[in-house]
């Protein structure tokens, strides 16, 4: 596809490099013997630049604003994208699988998170969620976030609940008959979800499962900002052999 | 005070010795290499074989309707109490210490709860609670528990509320503007507290406090219905060195 | 099959019936509303007794010297059969493949583990394995224990450690340059292992992957010894569906 | 004893400003609202600038090389210190406490280690130590630290150690008869400590103690390199009512 390739590295660029999930993601790249930095562009820089210099793969972590005018560029020249910009509806993803039609050697990942474990975690508790009786979900967050429950944990729940209907499991045990006002948590299409909020923590999320004599505990932990770190790398390194449009993380985790 | 003593190990004899907690704690006992099993009385049983066969120290884990019959007797025979059973309030506190005033080498221990691990949590949450910025409670119990918070998690809660205030703490931190009902848990006085109820769980809990970059978390886990008896055995060997009323296991952890 | 089907229920025999493990399994069946107990049976009673009951499928917690015995008589009787006896080598399960062939309708499962939780972790342990640039395991289990670390902890190392190799991934980075004996835990394959004995504990694992900036974690807890019960009602309720011989619970996950 | 307070605000200068720790501890200082920051003085700076500010405590990360200076300065002029440089040994401490004979009025604090929740974890695991049958450390750290066990895990193994002896425990009851290399851990005076290394963690610490029926587990994480600042606050507070040598961290915790 590219032409630019020099021996096995793969040639990376970035858009969005001024910002700074962008700058943490050339770091990663230039830190990775497999790959190889070539350019960052900025909102007024000229993306022509990503072509001059024989890139095979750009990371988009840029705005819904200008997403769209990237892709399109990109596709055109041939060029491999992994995009964790916000904003894709069902009509803009046809507008890239008709982009991608034309050029059907080329691969786009787009995905709204790029953290693997909570990608494993979530797939982890929907697989186990049918064999428990009981299922809940425990978040942990630093004590500025606004919402509760997490958007992850909000995703959690529902997949849960969704495996366990699929499954025809019955409605979990509990007995509980006298309780204070938000004791047992919130209810998530029958899936209790705790909230935790304390100085010191980053982000965090416990599922925990139980049936009689047993439990099951999938935790994650991120402990920084650049936990998107590898599932972008990861993406990096796996678009070009998977042409076409994939959506989410998890096509490429090959559970 | 007793003159039944045999060698080194101390006569103990079990009040309500037919009871499920009464034949645990005759087990303890009789696997202790320090203690002697002397003889249990149930409800039909007299309580004079106590002083016939020696016993230095009785656990009584009976019922609020004869434990005041069972101590009023025990304290006029010289014989040591350490008592599990319900439903002292401070009337029954004060006869108690009116009989031991007769009877000034006697030891009565009288507490509510005897797993060493909750008094210990409980203890160590309160001290380390006004050193952080943020404290929750997590209390994880079996689905077939009737009330939530569980009464140790609203005594845990209390307590930390207690602790912050003493030291002139500022409230927790908490952005929270969009939530979903029950996500933050109960509020008791102030401490948040989140009641898991799951399969396959005994009695747990968790106390987490943080403040920037570090936090500390205290686990209590119960694993089954025998975890009074160290507390008790505990209570069993120092009694008998500590004359009058006790109330509370706190008082012989010596903290 | 099985020509003694009541309504929807499965009819239900257990061999070996007169063991603790054997007992927990009559209960567990009896419990269950979708299963029916027939029979069990103990070393001197007579087999055929599962037969004359209309027993769909049994149960075999029995001992490697009678269950070839056991297997070749069910499965001539057309009866299914969940196995739980250990000493299965690739003689005696070609063994069963032959009796099967000549019942077809017949389903057996043979599963050295049938603890459900047990079996996800190590699954989920080796899936994540390969996206992570460090894997630990510690395993926990009462002071009674004679080996360590644990057979479980040693079969999760090793499925690690395959599927690490088989992704490629790089060695575990460790700068350890000055360490006391042991702290480091036991290396199975390149993957450390940790082995805490710990009074009050029973059985519990924990494997830990780490990557820049997050950690996932999962743990599983066998709180008592019933453990095993759900892993062989999900068998029992499956096996009549799966004819021919199935080793291992991770089959029937169908993860 | 200071000149120059403004208000109720503690006036707090910095040495070793310059450095890493000495710019978080300004940040700290200046972001709390009864503290008030004066000056920050690196290494060709001239101390006298803590004077003319009305600097009334001084905080100290510098070098071993250059501490006692800068404490005999201090004293010398009536300024309260609270030092985290390395290197006292106990010829150092009875120089500082003659120069303190000298200034009645003047409170110092040298403490290896200002992590709040390091310093509670310790003592709680030594307050509880000799309850427990069993007790046992698990570290966790980043793979780029070099010793394992970490420093704070020894000195908790040895003051749980201490304890114990103290108390006249028995040896922890241990049955392992087959073990890996290493499986159990390192051994520190009786105690087994298990040290983890994992990308993405930082610095951890798991003390677990169990008895019959229950285990405590104290846990402490540092999420960043900033979690001894509330530790140095809280010095900064007290120290000017506490004159004299403080040594430590624990006598300010009240505990």
């Amino acid at each position: 596809m590219s032409n630019g390739t020099v021996g096995d590295r793969i040639r990376v660029g970035v858009l969005g490099s001024g910002g700074k999930v962008g700058q943490a993601i050339v770091d990663a790249v230039s830190a990775s013997d497999d790959l190889e930095f070539t350019v960052g562009i900025d909102k007024d820089d000229d993306r022509a630049a990503l072509v001059d210099a024989g890139t095979q793969v750009v990371v988009d972590f840029t705005h819904p604003s200008v997403v769209m005018g990237n892709l399109e560029f990109l596709i055109a020249n041939g060029i491999h994208a992994v995009v964790g910009t916000t904003g894709f509806d069902d009509d803009r993803l046809d507008t890239v699988r008709g982009w991608l039609g034309e050029q059907p050697g080329v691969g786009v990942l787009i995905a709204p998170n790029f953290a693997i474990g909570a990608v494993l975690s979530m797939r982890f508790a929907a697989a186990a969620a049918r064999f428990y009786d009981s299922v809940e979900v425990v978040e942990l967050h630093h004590p500025h976030k606004a919402d509760a429950p997490s958007g992850t944990a909000f995703r959690t729940a529902r997949l849960i609940a969704e495996s366990r209907a699929q499954a025809g499991c019955a409605p979990m045990p509990d007995a509980t008959t006298s309780s204070l006002d938000g004791a047992r948590g919130a209810d998530v299409e029958g899936v209790r979800v705790h909230s935790v909020r304390l100085a010191g923590l980053v982000a965090h999320q416990e599922v925990l499962l139980g049936t009689e004599g047993e439990t099951l505990t999938i935790r994650h932990d991120s402990l920084d900002r650049t936990s998107f770190a590898p599932g972008v790398l990861l993406g990096v390194r796996q678009i070009a052999g998977r042409p076409g449009l994939t959506v989410g993380l998890d096509e490429l985790l090959d559970l």
